[in-house]
This record gives C-alpha cells, structure tokens and sequence, in this order.
C-alpha cells in the first residue's frame, strides 16, 4: 500500500472519507470494551482454580520445619515458599523476603522507607531539598504514580530495545548525587515489552554512582512470563551480577505471582543482598508480624516447584499468545507501510506498545474511546503523563476475549489512520 | 494467710528457704513454655479450618455485585466483606477500608502517611520539630514501637479500670500542638483488659485539640473477643460518639479478624470519616492496586454474616475461658493476702496484667524464664521499654494447652513470692 506521507491532499481527503464512514459504522455498534489495563482474563484466571482446592478442613497446614502457618510469626516467609520463589526470580532463598499480595506495595514501601528512615544509614530522603529517580520511558505509569506521589523528581531516559539509554543513565547517576534511583522493568518491559541486553544488564551492574544510597528498582514482573517455548529472552541475573562488580546492594529486586496466579490474591517478593535486607528488617519487624502464610502455603502446594509453575505459565501463554499474535496481524494488515505507526512485538510480558506520528497520540486514543473502547491513556506510559511527542500507546491484549480484540483491533487502526491523515494534511495546508 | 509485709525477717527466712527448694524442684522439670505472645492454640486455630472449604474449584468466586473477586481492582475492598466488618466494628460499611492482613501494618501505614504526607493538608510531620504521642500505659509494645521508630516522643498517661486518665489527656492534647496522636485499646486492653467507661469515651469525643491535625488512633482489637456469654463490656461507638461532639474527623479505627479467624491470614480494616477517607485514598491508590479479595469473601462465605461471627467467638471464649480463670484462681489461691501482687480479672481479651511490688517485675520474669516459662519482657508494656515502677508483667494465657499453663502459673507465683521477699528483706536491711 502507499504511504500516506507520499499522498497527496486530494489523494488523503478520499481516504479520509471512506475512514470516517467506517467509523461511522462503529459507532452504530455501540461497543463498551475495554482493553485499558494488564489484567488477566477469565480463562486465564480459570487456570488456578485448583488453588482453591490444595488446602482443605483436614489438610495439614504445617510448613516444612513443623510452623502452623495459620499462626503468627515468620516475619520473611515459610522457606518453601522462599525457595519456590527463590527459583521464580533466579535468586537464592535466603535473599528473599515474602510480603504480602502487591509487589507494588513493596516497591511504594521501598521508597516510602528511604523516605522516612534511609538506606542503610544514610539521610532520610525527607531530609534532602532534592531527590531524583530516572525514568526509563516509555514505561509503568504505577512506577511513575509512587515517586511522583513522593514528590521526587522524574528524568525521563529513553528506551531502545536493548534497554535504557545506558550512556545517559551513567553519566546521570554519576554525576549527581541527587539521583538516588531507577525504575527498570527489565524483562518484557511495561509497555515495549523489550528485554535488557546483556551489555545494558552488565553496565547497570558497573555503576558508580555519586549517591551512596542509589538504588536500582528492579521489577521483575514478567520474569516468566513467556509467549513462546522456544523464543524466550534470557537475561543476565542482575543481583548477581552486582555482586560481581563490587556493587552488591546495588539492587531491589521485586517481583510478584499477580500474573501467575491471581492477580490481588498472590504473593509477592523482594529479593536483594543481605545488608539491605538486615537494613528492611529494621522496618518490618514494627510493620506488621508477618504476612499471609496460608496463601504462600497455598501457592507452594499447587505448584510444587519451579517446574510446576513453568508448566501454568504455558497454558497462560496459550490463552493470550493468540490475541497478540492477532494484533500484530492486523497492524500489518491495515497499517504496513501507511508510514503512520510502528509497534513492538514481544515474545512475553502483557503489553504491546504502539507509536504514532508525533502528536496523534492522545487524539487515537480518544477516537477509539468515543467508538466504545477504552484504551490505557495516552501519555500514561511517561513521568507527570506528560509523552514529549504524543505518541505513545499501550495496548494490553490480554483482557478481552479474542473477538473483542479483533473488533477493537479494528477500529484502533482505523483511528490511526483518521487521526494520522488529519495530521498530515493539517501539517500540509 | 499472713502478709508478707507483715512478717518479720525470720519468718522471711523461713519461708524463702521452702519456696527455693520448691524452685529447684522446677528447674529440674527442664520446662520449656511459651507464654510470651497473646497467641491463639490450636484448638482455637481448628475452630477455622472449614474457611478452608468454602471457596473450591468449582466454586463461583463473584461478589454480590457481580465482580471477579480473583482479578485486579475495588480499592478499598468487596461490599459485603465492609458489611461484615462493619457490624464487627459497629461502623457504617461506607465508612471502612478493607485492607489485608494485619491491623498493624495498616496502622503503621496510618502513622508513616502522617509523616510523609501529612493529614488533610497539614504539614508533614518529618518537617515538624517534635512529633509526640500519648501512651496510655501500661499498653501495647507493638504500638510503642511504631512510634519510636519514627522517632515521635511518648508521653505515658497512666491507665485506671475506666481508662487513659483524661484530665491528663484533656490538658495534654489541648495545650500542646506538639501532641498529634494517642494509642488506644478501648475494649478489653492490652494487657489490663480494662474497657472504656462511657464518660471515658464521651470525653475522647469532646476533645478540642489543639493540633488539627491530632488523630485518635483507636485500636478495637478485642471488639468481640468476650470470655463470658453473660456479662460483656460494651462501649459507646466512637466514630459516631465523635460526629456527634463535632470532631467528625479526630479517630482513625482499626480492627482485624487475625484472632478471629488464623492471625497473618485474616482481614484488617480501618474505619473512619469520608474526610479522612478520602485523604487515604490519596495515598491508598498510589500503594496498591488492591487487597486480598479472595480471602475477603473467603471470610464472608464462611461466617455469613455478623451472628455467624459471634457464635464462632464464643467457641473461642469456651477454649480460652478455662485458661483465665485457672491463672485467677491460682494467683488467689497463691497470692491473695500477701500484700505482693494485684492481677486484673478481664471479661474479654487476651492478657491478664500483673503488677509486682515496686522493682520486682523484671526479677519475676527472669526468674520464671531461668525455671523454663518465657513471658513477655517486663517493661515492655511501656513506652521505649521502660515501666519507670519495674511492676507491671503481661499474661498470655492463651497459647499453651491448659496443663502447662498449670505448671507454669504455679511457677511464675512461686517467683513472684520469691522476688518479692528478696526485696522486702534488702529493704529491712
């Protein structure tokens, strides 16, 4: 097909019309859907229903050591469940602590700590006049909610698809001390779904940062959240690796089972090195008396091991796998090579991310919402919701079922081309 | 039986030569009991195993209203979950926050949000010079040691049958901006069992601080936790006692099913004004997507309503009421007349608190401990750890199965006469 950006004005003014009458058409339909946010589907929730089934009136709802996990105590979690997770996130149990339901709670906490108490003996941030956190950007508008709530100063850092612009994060995290930390979803990540490369990992474990309190937020939350058995992204442990390059509390590591399982009713993890956990004690151990053993015992039985939880994840990916392929197709089919857009296309996590000319965001995003699909806001994806370009939108496949998706794929593209052409011929008149 | 004090130092003697032997006859028995921690036993545990069946893998886990409880989302909890809560709590389900599992964090998380943020609009107390909280003691460490570790000074308010003397209270909060909160448990407190007298709580509601921002933070734990079918304590309602008074906005309510049902597995809550509410939320929608929803209806489906949580209290009451009464009749039988030691007789609660002679409660609860039985720390039902009369221990009378309880409230009053004619002899000297 010819690119738009080569037509001429008469040329866009015909296919402008023949765009309008469409949507025309799908206004008539009067569709309520919804594809806003990183939620799993029914099937997808379907698939852990036999958790409600592993503990019973007579099971036996002991831990391995002999611990009533219906009773109080075991402030960091029954060691199954350390280990189970341990396995999940790449790391040794004993770097582990289990909390509660939401790693984005332990992340809010992490900051909220800093905050109040400070890292490991250094200033409370409440006491400094300025702290900043770089931003990887496009990326987790909730990342971006906690440290804006706290008042801490964003500094958006590109992304590419082997990770943040690493020549900018080093020279920023170097340089200034003010710069106490990084919000990174390094595998699949929110919304591009690119995976750090190996170099990006091995940089980011060689930081010198000028702040001795600088802390890499590390969300693993798509860790095994592959597409494919055999095209999956591998990355270099990152805990590990700091520790290799004399940098070993470097590093929080968060990850959760919100996706794995259900999502508010998992659990959810830090790992990170043994100072930083002796630091967090300090904490938890006046914050509550320990979390919900039950459920991690719960998670433990229905899995087993590792291999148990890998096993699920398949089935997650043969649930979904389907509504992103079928996106893909349909961005190239009504889009390849219009010249108007571009999008990623992951092999894991639960997004898709979709960039139009600049400044046509926000309007596809509202066209789309007034033809009766909700869409993840635009601008969401950046620091303050402010995109510089407007152009970046996150598409979260997972939620609707297949044939919604088809309508709302539909009707996306369909918006971007209006949109685009409006544009366009805005820019030439 | 003679007194003690009445007694002359031969007669000490004599006495205190019996009472070792009889000491060294426990230390052979090599005990090792815990009864350190208001802990539920076992029995009480086995009372909720059939929470454990009410959700299965055929079951439909919508709520009334038709939501997927096992995905994301409803921030402040499911509608009948507040329902049940809210007749627990005698509060208007509108007025409350389902949160997860432990009334402790969500307090700790009440005090941290002051700090950081400040309370509808006041200033952060990290800006603040002096932060200082009002303790009514003897109380709870676990409160004591929120507030000292954010470094807000305690002022002790010494506690009677009725409750926090309020002429102290009244002149305190009234006269010192400084004073921004007070710990309170009004029902059946920890450790005396005491409960609130009406004019106690007409006059918390009638409070005219002079801190806007003072907040009462008011820890209902033992709201339905009687000993008694019979004769209960009832007190006036709080939050409504407060609108009334016109300081709608002066009480943060907490409360949890954590020894209702498995403590570390129940639900938490808080209860309060829209106007406090809505500044929660604030913060709350930054913190989480949201609580353990499964586990609320989980809760829900078991107990049915407030009369199902009621009837499951008093089998709770008939396993641990044998315990209070056995640890009462043993302090009379051993105790009553000497002049050494008063207990308080709780109708509600988990704790009995005992007050030795001045400057013998740490000796006691080292001696018990050398004998076998660990207790809870002398001191620490007082702020920074310190009863500044050395009197005051806590009994946990729950935990440890009727027969060891025996043994060891035999032994603690054994100790108690020990320590106490040690002291009166060194003060004849």
């Amino acid at each position: 097909m010819k690119s738009y950006i080569e037509m001429s004005p008469d040329e866009l003014n015909n296919e402008l019309k023949t765009l309008r009458e469409e949507y025309h058409h799908f206004q008539e339909m009067e569709l309520q859907l919804d594809m806003s946010r990183g939620k799993p589907c029914r099937e997808q929730l379907d698939l852990s229903m036999g958790m409600m089934d592993v503990l019973y009136s007579d099971a036996d709802l002991s831990s391995e050591d002999g611990t009533d996990v219906r009773n109080y105590g075991i402030l960091t979690g029954i060691y199954e469940a350390k280990r189970l997770i341990g396995a999940m996130m790449e790391n040794n149990p004993d770097n582990i602590i289990i909390y509660g339901n939401s790693s984005l709670n332990v992340m809010y906490d992490t900051v909220a700590r800093a905050f109040t108490h400070g890292i490991m003996g250094n200033t409370p941030w409440c006491r400094l006049k300025k702290v900043k956190f770089l931003c990887p950007s496009p990326g987790y508008d909730r990342h971006f909610a906690i440290t804006e709530y706290f008042g801490i100063e964003m500094i958006p850092v590109p992304m590419s698809p082997t990770g943040p612009d690493m020549d900018m994060v080093e020279k920023l995290v170097s340089e200034d001390e003010a710069v106490k930390g990084i919000w990174c979803v390094p595998k699949y990540s929110n919304p591009q779904g690119y995976s750090y490369s190996d170099e990006t990992v091995k940089r980011f474990a060689r930081l010198h940062p000028k702040a001795r309190d600088f802390r890499i937020f590390w969300d693993n939350a798509y860790g095994i959240h592959h597409l494919y058995d055999d095209d999956q992204d591998v990355l270099i442990e990152i805990l590990e690796e700091c520790k290799h390059a004399g940098n070993p509390d470097m590093v929080y590591k968060f990850s959760s089972t919100s996706k794995i399982t259900f999502p508010g009713s998992g659990i959810a993890a830090l790992a990170t090195s043994p100072n930083n956990l002796e630091d967090i004690m300090q904490q938890l151990k006046n914050q509550t008396i320990g979390h919900d053993k039950v459920n991690q015992l719960r998670h433990v039985r229905f899995f087993k091991n590792i291999e148990g939880m890998r096993e699920h994840m398949r089935k997650h990916a043969d649930i979904i796998r389907p509504k992103f392929e079928m996106l893909e197709e349909t961005f190239e089919t009504e889009l390849g090579g219009l010249g108007i857009g571009d999008w990623t296309k992951p092999k894991g996590g639960y997004f898709i991310s979709f960039e139009t000319l600049p400044g046509c965001a926000k309007a596809v995003v509202d066209k789309v919402k007034k033809g009766g699909v909700v869409m993840t806001g635009a601008g969401s994806t950046w620091p303050y919701k402010k995109d510089p370009n407007d152009s970046n939108i996150r598409i979260a496949p997972t939620y609707p079922p297949l044939e919604d998706l088809k309508v709302a794929a539909k009707l996306f593209t369909l918006c971007v081309k209006i949109v685009s052409i409006e544009k366009i011929l805005e820019e030439k008149a």
